[in-house]
């Protein structure tokens, strides 16, 4: 079990520093305040923590000010958990109220900057979504046509994707964790076990190594590799000449973990390993291309040169990695269409993967944070040749 | 361990049903299609299962027509387990594609509604949120003007409100497992312990009792009681004279129990003891309400008249309890504000808190499925006192 966990939460003046920092780019776009209401985005500025989220009836509510902390408008059921985040100005309401969920508080809140025509920030962009109703939504910005809306998809994502010290010390500490998990694997699964149990073991592993949770556990398992990587777990059992994969997102204090490992089960056959061996080189190209200066598409090109050995296909899975913090996947995107200059303190999977064969595939997964001068592995880096268990 | 698990997934003649269903009600609405895309509602009508939800950078849509199987448009890494479903037309684009996730097939298939004029149910109301970007959302309307769109809300989840018995199946399979993991509490945690290796140990229980998962757990330990119900778990060690609460929803097969638990550390004082006594005759009228013919409403006047003996203000958390199913919270809500009539089949929480002392709660759910006559319990009902531990 890794060690010496790094403190939990974060200290007031992180947060602060997080809201000054978009505070001044909203001024710089003349925005008068940020409206949020995801998990994360919420969790970013407050550090208003809970897995009540997972509950889909309570919107929540985030108001960044051009000065100042940040507004809650959010149900009564979190004031007393908001109310030991560093906010002071905490508006509630009686949720659920399917007739007025928070509408009227945050019409109070946004009328007056609509009677100035003013312009407020809001998520509408890739790998955003509107958690609220959209009827919601739309009687909200019906009732405030003077209200201008810019999309702070870029504002937000792009403060999010750079990682202070105390984000990459959780980040660094789950990575432990899911190493740790991954490395007991040969002794705690074995041929004949069904890959559900499989499944069920990892989980359990992680826990008592460490994590909070492993939310995130997909796999599979087939004869000479496996043509899904999504999948929840069959009930099969693992036979000899199998290829598994597990692919985890652990968490530790709000912050995942993402990466992956192959195994083959009593044996590895040819081509499992030389594809094995070419996502592994992959991902060398991938370290050795993430630092600062570079792009992520330098990274995608890197990574895709030397899976051109066996797939040009270019990877319907449409990149080979990503940011990585408080959610499983954040921006950027290694890929074609992304050049997002990549910055020390980034946190990134690289995620190689190729098609092979008749419908089969492989993927590698590794998380690094991008130092001074180039990667710094968070993960235990995968052994270079396909382990047999 | 709760034995005898029933089937996992569900035979194609249950996604034809529920498609009947929804398209019956579609044509009595004059509707062309609905287009869903949330995690349930999609797995709803096509059984597509997978965690890859967490990734928030890929939409997915179904779409069902008046008549025929639902059509998925979804990311090329989801095909291979979408062609493991009941569905034929599977439409696929590589993502991310952030200048046209989805939203170019999108426009083909809707394009011809739009000459007609006809119109779509789309979900807007109570409890759902958006699962694409506003902004390609805002595009893609903006492209078909006279595309009609209605609130499909009231029909997905009137349908999904009131279960098939396989779906009852999965509930009482998972409301077991719950049950024994709470069973074995006073067995595994005791005085002195973390609350946060509470949380850990109840997890790997309840994953060593047969859940896939335990995705949600929260709770809360104080002395003479708690004082926050969403809270992650704190470090502090249990006392003697604690009262602590678990919350969880587990799953199993992507169907969530939704029950807490309390007790005493040590010693319970009178205080507690007789809020828990209210609390639990409060569930006792609830059991009492729950047949088909009366309301949620009903449900909450049960409810409250038992916890007006300690505490009269209505409650902040706004109901006393919910639908439950795919989602650890559905619809209806047991609120002064639904009237929801109670059918047969429907499976619910009844979950009554109360507000004392200063600044204290306590809470106390089970979940039932309406019957016939009257409610039948999923869960292993809580002990009448409050137990020790």
């Amino acid at each position: 079990m890794p060690r010496d966990a790094p403190a939990r939460g974060f200290p007031s003046r992180e947060f602060a520093s997080r809201t000054a920092k978009a505070q001044a780019l909203m001024a710089k776009q003349g925005w008068a305040g940020l409206l949020l209401m995801s998990e994360p985005d919420v969790r970013y500025f407050s550090g208003f923590q809970t897995l009540f989220w997972q509950s889909p009836t309570r919107p929540w509510f985030l108001f960044l000010p051009l000065s100042g902390k940040p507004i809650a408008i959010i149900p009564e059921i979190g004031a007393s958990l908001m109310r030991q985040t560093w906010l002071e100005d905490i508006r509630t309401w009686s949720a659920p109220a399917p007739h007025d969920d928070g509408i009227s508080l945050l019409s109070q809140l946004l009328g007056p900057l609509a009677k100035d025509k003013a312009r407020i920030g809001v998520m509408k962009g890739h790998e955003t979504h509107l958690r609220m109703p959209l009827g919601d939504w739309e009687r909200l910005i019906g009732a405030l046509p003077d209200l201008q809306i810019a999309d702070a998809t870029g504002l937000v994502q792009g403060l999010r994707m750079v990682k202070s010290s105390a984000e990459i010390d959780k980040l660094r500490h789950i990575c432990a964790i899911g190493s740790a998990t991954f490395a007991s694997v040969p002794e705690i699964v074995a041929e004949g076990m069904p890959l559900d149990e499989v499944f069920r073991t990892f989980r359990r592993e992680a826990l008592a190594n460490g994590a909070d949770d492993a939310p995130y556990l997909v796999g599979a398992a087939g004869q000479g590799g496996y043509t899904d990587v999504i999948s929840p777990p069959s009930q099969r059992p693992l036979q000899r000449g199998d290829v598994m994969m597990l692919d985890t997102g652990c968490t530790w204090d709000g912050y995942f973990c993402d990466f992956d490992r192959n195994w083959a089960i009593g044996q590895a056959d040819d081509r499992a390993k030389r594809v094995y061996d070419t996502l592994w080189r992959a991902t060398e190209a991938g370290l050795a291309a993430a630092k600062p200066g570079n792009t992520t598409r330098n990274l995608f090109d890197a990574m895709s040169a030397v899976i051109a050995e066996i797939d040009t296909s270019g990877g319907d899975i449409g990149r080979l990695g990503h940011g990585l913090g408080m959610q499983l996947t954040e921006q950027p995107s290694h890929a074609a269409f992304d050049t997002t200059v990549l910055q020390e303190n980034m946190v990134l999977t690289l995620e190689p993967s190729l098609s092979y064969g008749n419908g089969l595939m492989m993927v590698h997964e590794e998380d690094i944070v991008v130092g001074k001068t180039g990667a710094e592995l968070l993960t235990e880096r995968a052994a270079p040749e396909l382990p047999v268990i």
